[in-house]
């Protein structure tokens, strides 16, 4: 039956290939683009095709922009002595939201992973490795997330970056805010207790 | 530190108005959109122009169709004298995909939900009756869901219908197959009992 619609047929198999989205969900979304005023539609259609035009990597940090370098690169405001390493972009996003850094950055955009093929030449750590050998650089603050392939990655980071001189650190880890005590897993607090600080 | 890639931030705004969709998962998607090669997005984006442009109601049964009328409304394999009434267009290809059904159909767009001020005249009750009084249809199952609006509208619809001296009946309510009936919920438990039949 779907098959006399072959233009909704076609807008079912493209939205289904988003991550997380099954054959259900696209279909679901399908009736609300059907739905939706003929300008919404084209909005979102619009959107789609200028985030393609517009935004590609910055050359220097690899992070999103639409200028190149990017205005993170850019900012004079901020310290060329430290840079933030993260996996990816959102991950950027995540801590500028909480303007607790004012350094550069560095986009990986990917953790090592071999089990999945990915290897330093995947990810951008030769770029980020020149940048460190610029010689401004002091502090490298390790913001890759606490995985195996974060973890990982930190570790290779570090083997790399200590012999440059360039002092490495990495994000704490430990009980986040608000939560009790009970309900948090093994592992974190065995870290908490293992990274305890003074008072 | 979103606003120096506009681009991105409209496209998360234009996901995020999908049922369903926060702004964390429209940024999950518009990631998604930015890893993909041109021509996948060029393909999502054409989809949906494609799927405003292309597809309209059937104006017979309201079905969605890019011919008017719509190939089950023209099928001359099909019984012209029973019309199984649904919800939404999704609920019309569930029924097809189980070739339980060889009549004709006809799409509310919707069930009676007064709270929501959604009355008669918001769905196609109008075009149903018009149909129903044409006179060749024999009989109108009614296979709207079996929620507080899709029962309301049952039961509306059978106070209209009877008096034109069509059959009416509805789906049956029971037991889903595969179920175990000690986690079944009551109230279909309750139904079933009450809906039994001769074995």
């Amino acid at each position: 039956m779907l098959d006399s619609i072959p233009s909704f047929t076609r807008l079912v198999a493209e939205l289904a290939k988003f991550p997380g989205v099954g054959r259900k969900t696209a279909a679901r979304l399908a009736y609300f683009v059907l739905r939706q005023p003929e300008a919404d539609a084209d909005a979102l259609a619009e959107a789609i095709r200028e985030v393609k035009k517009n935004i590609r990597f910055c050359s220097v940090c690899f992070h999103l922009t639409e200028d190149d370098p990017c205005p993170l690169c850019t900012d004079p405001g901020r310290d060329e002595r430290v840079i933030c390493v993260v996996e990816q972009p959102q991950d950027l996003l995540a801590i500028e939201r909480t303007h607790s850094f004012r350094g550069r950055y560095h986009v990986l955009h990917g953790a090592l992973s071999p089990l999945d093929g990915i290897g330093p030449e995947q990810i951008r750590v030769a770029e980020l490795l020149a940048r460190l050998k610029s010689g401004q650089v002091e502090e490298l603050l390790v913001a890759t997330n606490f995985s195996v392939e974060g973890d990982a990655t930190a570790l290779y980071l570090a083997g790399l970056v200590k012999p440059l001189g360039v002092r490495i650190t990495r994000l704490a880890h430990g009980i986040p805010t608000g939560s009790d005590l009970e309900f948090v897993d093994d592992a974190t607090v065995f870290r908490a207790v293992e990274g305890r600080r003074e008072l």
